[in-house]
This record gives C-alpha cells, sequence and structure tokens, in this order.
C-alpha cells in the first residue's frame, strides 16, 4: 500500500486500492541537454525545492507531519526526468532541516546501470541518505537504513524470506562479475555511445525526437507523441529489440550491464532503419 | 495490509499499521484426538459455522457485504487448530451460499507436509476452492484462482519479478524430488511415527503435554503454560533440535520433506531426554 501511495504513472495499479494521504511535491522539469540550460533548469529546481519546504510547512500545520521525503535519483515510471546533484543536495538539506528521512528509491536506478553502483554516488553528498531501497539488477528488494531508524523491537518488519538465501547467493556473483568484468566502466563507456546516438538522431529526425537524455546506459528520449511512441516500440520488437515507454511520450533504454558499445551500434542501427520509416 | 488485517498471532507485526474493517470468526477449538471426542467437536464446528454465516448477514446488513472467506487447513500460528472435512465443506457451501469467495490459504499447509500435496485435498470438496494460496515450500508466493476472479485487466496485479524465473527453476526440481522420492508417502510414514510419538509422551508426561495432534508431519503438541513451552524450545535448541512456538502454549513440528522414520526416532529420544529434565 506504500508503494502504490507513491507511484503515479499508471492508474490502472491503483485502482480500487486505499491510499495514504500523502503531499506529493512536483519533480522538476528539465530542458535537456542539461549543460544548455543551466539557468533555466536551475530556476525550475529552485521552485520545486521552495514547493517541497512549503508542503513541509503546511503539511506540519494541517498536524500531518511529513516523516520522510521519497525521491528517485532518476525519476524513472514518471517518464526519466533527471536533476542536478545540487538539486539532490538541497533536498537533503531540506530533509533534515526539518527532521524528515531522506529516502532514496534507487528500485530502478540502483546496481550499476548509470554507470556507478548507486546513482546517488553522483551527487556528492556529505551526509548520506537515511534509507536506500533497491531491487531490480540486486536480484531481489530490500533497503539500507541509518542505526536510528532501525525498527525498535524485533519482528516489526518480517516476512516469510528473510535474507532470501537463494537471491543472495545469485547476487554476490552478479556482484563478483560486475567487478571481474569492469562493468561499471563499461556502462559508462556504452551510455555515452548510446547518449551521443540518440543526440545524432534527434537531430536527424527532429519532428520526431527530442529531449535526449541520460546518465550511464540509464537513457531515455521523447517521442512527438504517445501514438507514434507506442507504434515505434512495437515496430522495435517486431525486429527483436525489447524496449519499454515510461511517462507520456517517451521510450527509456534500460540494457543489462554488459550491454557493450558494439551493441550500441546494434540497436541504432534498427532504430535509425524505424525512424526512416516513420518521417 | 491484506495478509496483516488477517494475521491475529503476534500483535507486533500489526503496530502502527491501518487495518481493513474485515470480520473474524472463530475457528474451531476441537478436542484431540479428535477420534475420541466426534460428539463435542461436532457440535464446536456446528457453532463456528453459525458465527460465520450471522457475521456474514451482519455484515451484508451493514452494507459491508462479506467479498471472501479466508481458511487455512490448518489454523498455523493461531496454535495449530485442526478442524474435519465435514466442517471445511459445509464453509464452503455457506461461501457459495452468499456468494463469498473460498480461498484457502495453503502458504504452510501446501507443498507436501500434510502428506497431501494440498491440504485441501484431504476434505473431499466436490467444488474446489475459488483461490488457493501457497509459498514456503513452494519457494515463492502465489496463487491459483478460478478463471471467473481473473483480474478484468492487465496490470491490476504486477510487481517486478513477474513469475521469478529463478525461483521456478528451483521450484521445478523440488517437485522432481517430490516426485522421484515418493516424499508425500514418506510424510505419511514418519507422520504417523510422530504422531504415535507424541501420544505416547503424552501420556508419559500427562502434567506438562496436552492435545497432541497432526497430519502427516504438520504435528504439535501443547504444553502446560506458556513458560514452560518457552523453556522447552531453548532446551531443545541447545540439544541440536530447531522447533517453535506456536498459539500461547503449543509446541509446532515443521520439518522438511525429507524427514524419515529414523529422524523422527531421533527426535523423540531428545525430546524425552528434555521432558525428563522438566518433570
Amino acid at each position: 500500500m506504500g508503494c502504490l501511495a507513491t507511484t503515479h504513472s499508471k492508474v490502472i495499479h491503483k485502482l480500487d486500492i486505499p491510499s495514504f494521504d500523502w503531499p506529493v511535491a512536483p519533480f522538476p522539469r528539465l530542458k535537456y541537454p542539461l549543460e544548455e540550460f543551466t539557468r533555466e533548469n536551475a530556476q525550475e529546481e529552485a521552485r520545486c525545492l521552495e514547493e517541497v519546504e512549503d508542503s513541509i510547512v503546511k503539511w506540519r500545520q494541517k498536524r500531518k507531519p511529513v516523516a520522510g521525503i521519497i525521491i528517485e535519483p532518476i525519476q524513472a515510471e514518471g517518464g526519466d526526468n533527471h536533476a542536478s546533484p545540487d538539486f539532490f543536495r538541497s533536498l537533503r538539506n531540506i530533509a533534515r532541516k526539518h527532521g524528515c528521512a531522506f529516502h532514496v528509491d534507487e528500485i530502478q536506478t540502483g546496481g550499476g546501470c548509470t554507470g556507478k553502483f548507486w546513482a546517488h554516488e553522483h551527487w556528492g553528498m556529505d551526509d548520506p541518505a537515511d534509507i536506500v531501497s533497491f531491487s531490480k539488477k540486486l536480484l531481489s528488494g530490500g533497503y539500507y537504513q541509518k542505526d536510528e531508524l532501525q525498527a525498535d523491537k524485533p519482528y516489526r518488519i518480517f516476512n516469510t524470506w528473510m535474507g532470501d538465501p537463494s537471491k543472495n547467493l545469485f547476487l554476490a556473483e552478479v556482484l563478483n562479475v560486475i567487478r571481474r568484468e569492469n562493468l561499471l566502466e563499461e556502462v559508462t563507456r556504452s551510455g555515452k555511445a548510446l547518449l551521443n546516438g540518440l543526440y545524432e538522431l534527434q537531430a536527424q529526425y527532429p519532428g520526431l525526437l527530442s529531449r535526449a537524455r541520460g546518465q550511464g546506459t540509464f537513457c531515455a528520449i521523447d517521442l512527438c507523441d504517445t501514438a507514434t511512441r507506442d507504434r515505434l516500440l512495437l515496430q522495435a520488437r517486431d525486429k527483436g529489440v525489447h524496449l519499454g515507454g515510461c511517462g507520456d511520450v517517451s521510450i527509456r533504454f534500460r540494457p543489462a550491464l554488459v550491454f557493450k558499445e558494439y551493441h550500441v551500434h546494434i540497436f541504432l542501427n534498427i532504430f535509425n532503419d524505424i525512424l526512416a520509416q516513420n518521417k
């Protein structure tokens, strides 16, 4: 129920499920490439931070104090929205100032796909997050928390598979492979190739593509409308490329950690063919 | 939240978690051995069935109609309470009569430990359950449902590990071993030896033990009080036997499916020593 209260991407998940009365603050809606729009983006981030702080104050006045802030390093289901390290550090400071736990949701971003093991390592925070939750590439669902957030009694957090040893055996080997094959460097390299390829395609098909963005191989690009996006996803599938959508008009890229530069070029060629068909 | 609304064994799990306003009916509190107290037990079961039907009618009048009945074949956390096949068939009929889905929770009982793969196979139902949920020995959490209960839209029930292939690989091999090594027959054989051993110890230590009961190796016995039960659990652990408690004064037995008759005798010898110490 907590998960469903924090997701906003698909109405279908929330149908008939009661929800908590929690405030939701806007995630910055930035212009890409980020380095070309630093001034506008800084303004947008300042606006969002102000709204976060307003929410906290308003809800405290309503006697429903905000216990914690949950944030994704890249807002994923919501359309692959990025923000600057400065934004996240400021948010962390707001959380501390108001006594809210700062919970970084690394479900999608954790495990190496941004080029670092945790996406929040890109932020250069002085004070670590209070909670980091993970899943997906980590094979199991879990979280780290600061000692002071440890539940005060045993059994308050409990499930049948405590520690899930069989998943942990697999995970240990995944971590070995990441180290042995330098997969974080590989991700950085192939991510750069992918994003540069998307920039080129975007310049070539300005009527179809915009807002190419990414960190590591965690990339996305916007199509002109939802119908075109959905059609392209099917056309890609028919050519053997499994892509997903996120947000209303975005295609998101979530390759495995072993996705190499030559895979990028195979993909870009296929994607180029599909775009040419849809011109 | 659904799970927490249906559990009543440990207050600690429910602390600070909101719950649904659902009616709870009593599980029959039978006398053991069942075959010695058929008349009293039939009366107790009839009383509980009547209360179930009363609840359904009352809640319908409150305009909160009961959508489904959830029942364990052996009420496990609640103290290993058994009921007769006749009780479960009657409950299934009440569910059908009032249009409530009949959900058999085989989380603890499923997978072979009662001597059949599903404990509800012991009931001889004409009309199968509407939903059967499982976990534990099935390595993953899941459920079966009748076609008409299939969610009407995709994504209404969703999680990251859809189908959880790695767990299913393990499960396929577990099922092979169950078949190849005839583990359901083994469980029936070692379960009989265990229950007979508990009957003998109960006759030998009437001040300590009572209400020995079980199906397959899914057995339990009551101690004279909670403190004694808890002390015995620790003493067993110190002798290398891992036992658990359930209910207020019960010890429950949940051996693996490969628990054989000679393991029963090893256990009974150790348990006898501990009981002698506590006489």
